[in-house]
C-alpha cells in the first residue's frame, strides 16, 4: 500500500452507515483502515469494488483500504493499533446500535467511555482530524427547527444523554489538544439492511408481500436521508476543517404518511395502505426538521439522492420473494439484501 | 471480618478527602473497601485507629476495613473486585487531583470514562447507593449564588466540564438502573496535606516561617470548608437517600481577605501579610457562593468545624521549623504534616 497523507481510521466500518462509508473516503483518496470488533464483516453482505454501489456496499479488497480487528471497549488493544497506524483522521460511527434497545441500553454508557478513549488514544498518535457520529436525540425536541449552537440540547434517553455528554468532553479536549474535531447529528435514515420494524422497511415489505401496512403517524414531519448519503455527508465533512456539531439531514423534511403513500404508490398498492395520526407526545414530536445551512454552505456537501430517489433505489433492492417468506416464517433469519 | 449490611467501596482512599472518609464512614456503621492504585498509602501520613484525628486521618488498620489494589483504568479488574465484593455503597474520591494541572489535563478524559465503566461494574454487581465527588466548576460562574437544580451548568475548564458529563450520563444510567444516585459539589477546602501554593497554606507558611505572604484577591468571595468536613459530609450524604446533585459546602461564605487576615491575626502576624483586590474575571469571579439547603435540611448535615476552628485545626498542625526549611530549600519534599 503506498502511503497516503490523508491516512483515516474508520470504526463501525462493518455497521449500516460505516459499509457506505468506505468507498466514499477511497473516492476522496483516503487511505482507508477500517476496524470491525472482527475485522471485516461475516459476509451477509456481499463483496464489490470502491464504487458506491448501492445495493452491496461493502468493500473487502481494495489497494488503499486495510480491514482490522479490534475491540474498541479494549483500552490497551485499541491504543496499540492506533499507535501503530500514526492515522491523520478518525471517523468514529461505532457504537450500540441495535433496534429500539438502543434507546435505553446500559451499553450507551460503555460506548460514551469508549469513545472518549479513542479519541485520548488517537491525540496522543498525532491525530489531525476527527468526526464522530451524534444524534438528533440531543436537541430539545420541543423546539420544531434543530439548529447547531442555537437550539438547546435537552436529550430525553440514555442513549441522548451519552452521545450529548461525550459531545462536550470530546469538543473540549479535541480544543486543547488541538484536533480539528466535529460532531455530524444524524436524523432519520433508511436504505439496505435496516431492521425490518423501522419506519420505511415497516411500510415496504408488507405491501410488497401483498398485506396490509399502517403508518401510525402519518402528520409527523421527519427528516429522512438516504444512508449512502448519510455516509458521504460524513465522509465530505472529515475531508474538509468545519468544527462542532454539523446537522447530517436533507433539511427538507416530509409526513411519514407522505413518505408511506409515496412508497404505497411506486408498489401500486395504495389500496393496502393505512395512515392514521397519532398524537404529539414529548419523546414523539410532530415536526422535528434540521437546519442544514451548516452542511450545505459550510461542508459545502449536497445529497445525491432525492428522498423519491432514495426510496426507489431501497424498494427496488428487495428480493420480493424472499420478503414474503420471511413475513410468513418470521422466525428465519433477516433478510439482508444482495446484490443482483 | 463481620458481613455488615452496608458495604462501601471508597475509591481514592488514600486522597485528599479520601482519607479522612473512611473513619467517617466506620463511624456510620460501614463496612469500609478502601481502594487505592497500589492498596494502601505510601506512609507519608501517620498510622492511627478508627478515630478521625485531624493531624492523622489515614486509617489503615480496624476490624471493619480492607484496603485493596485496585487500577481504576483498567476495567475488567476494577469488574473483578466489584463482583468479588459485592459491595452495597460506592463512593467514588478517585481522580487526577495535582495542583492547577487538573484544570486542564487530558486525565480528566480518562477519569471520565473510567468512573462510567466503575459505576456499571458496581450497577451490574446488584449495587444500590452511589455517590460521586463533583464540583463548583460545573456552575455557571456569572451566577453569585450556586443553587442545584437551578443555577444552570457551564463548566469553562476540561475538568468541569468532565465532571459535569459524567453526572450527567451516571444520574440518567443510574435513574434506569434503580440505582440510588448523588453528587456531591465540593467548593473550596483546605487542610492537612495541600499542595503548598493553595491559597490556604500560601498565606500560612510563609508567615510561619516569618517572610511576607500576599493575599492578591482579597474582595473574592468564597465558600471554604476543612477537609474533615468535607469527607463527613459525603459519608452522611451516602448514609442517606438524597438523590442528584449537592452541594458541599458551609453556606458561610467569606472574603479570602478575611481569611488571611484571621490567619495572620492568629500567628501573630499581621504586618507580614498585605492584601490586594484583584479584578474579577469570567474564571474568577468576586463572588461565589453555594447555597446549602440541600445539605442541611434534606441530607440534615451541619459542619463541626467553624471556618476559624478549622483553620485553628490546620495552622496547629504545621512544623513550623519544617516549613521554614523547605521555604529556604523550596527543592526539598513537601512537607505532609504528621501527628504529634
Amino acid at each position: 500500500m503506498e502511503t497516503h497523507d490523508k491516512r483515516v481510521l474508520v470504526t463501525g466500518a462493518n455497521g449500516f452507515i460505516g459499509r457506505w462509508a468506505i468507498p466514499a473516503l477511497l473516492q476522496r483518496g483516503f487511505e482507508v483502515h477500517a476496524v470491525g470488533r472482527k475485522g471485516v464483516d461475516d459476509g451477509r453482505w456481499t463483496v464489490d469494488g470502491d464504487q458506491p454501489m448501492v445495493d452491496s456496499p461493502l468493500t473487502t479488497h481494495h489497494s488503499s483500504l486495510t480491514w482490522h480487528a479490534c475491540d474498541l471497549f479494549d483500552r490497551d488493544q485499541t491504543a496499540a493499533l492506533i499507535r501503530t497506524l500514526r492515522p491523520t483522521h478518525l471517523l468514529h460511527f461505532a457504537w450500540y446500535a441495535e433496534h429500539q434497545k438502543f434507546w435505553t441500553s446500559p451499553l450507551n454508557v460503555d460506548w460514551a467511555a469508549a469513545s472518549l478513549q479513542l479519541l485520548r488514544s488517537f491525540a496522543d498518535a498525532g491525530g489531525g482530524r476527527a468526526v464522530f457520529a451524534g444524534t438528533c436525540a440531543e436537541y430539545d425536541w420541543s423546539h420544531e427547527v434543530c439548529i447547531e449552537r442555537q437550539t438547546p440540547t435537552r436529550p430525553q434517553t440514555i442513549y441522548g444523554v451519552c452521545k450529548n455528554s461525550l459531545r462536550e468532553v470530546a469538543e473540549r479536549f479535541a480544543e486543547q489538544a488541538e484536533i480539528s474535531f466535529a460532531w455530524g447529528r444524524i436524523f432519520l435514515l433508511f436504505g439496505p439492511g435496516e431492521h425490518p420494524d423501522r419506519f420505511v422497511p415497516s411500510i415496504i415489505r408488507p405491501l410488497l408481500a401483498g398485506l396490509p401496512a399502517a403508518c401510525r403517524a402519518g402528520l409527523h414531519v421527519r427528516d429522512f436521508l438516504h444512508v449512502a448519503d448519510v455516509a458521504d455527508a460524513f465522509a465530505s465533512l472529515l475531508d474538509g476543517n468545519v468544527i462542532g456539531p454539523v446537522n447530517i439531514a436533507s433539511g427538507e423534511a416530509r409526513s411519514l404518511g407522505r413518505v408511506a403513500e409515496y412508497i404505497a404508490e411506486r408498489l401500486g398498492r395504495r389500496d393496502l395502505l393505512t395512515v392514521q395520526s397519532a398524537p404529539a407526545s414529548p419523546d414523539n414530536p410532530i415536526t422535528l426538521r434540521a437546519e442544514v445551512k451548516r452542511l450545505r454552505s459550510e461542508v459545502g456537501w449536497m445529497p445525491r439522492f432525492s428522498l423519491a430517489a432514495g426510496l426507489d433505489q431501497l424498494m427496488s433492492s428487495f428480493d420480493t420473494s424472499a420478503v414474503k417468506s420471511e413475513i410468513q416464517n418470521p422466525k428465519s433469519k433477516i433478510h439482508f439484501p444482495r446484490a443482483a
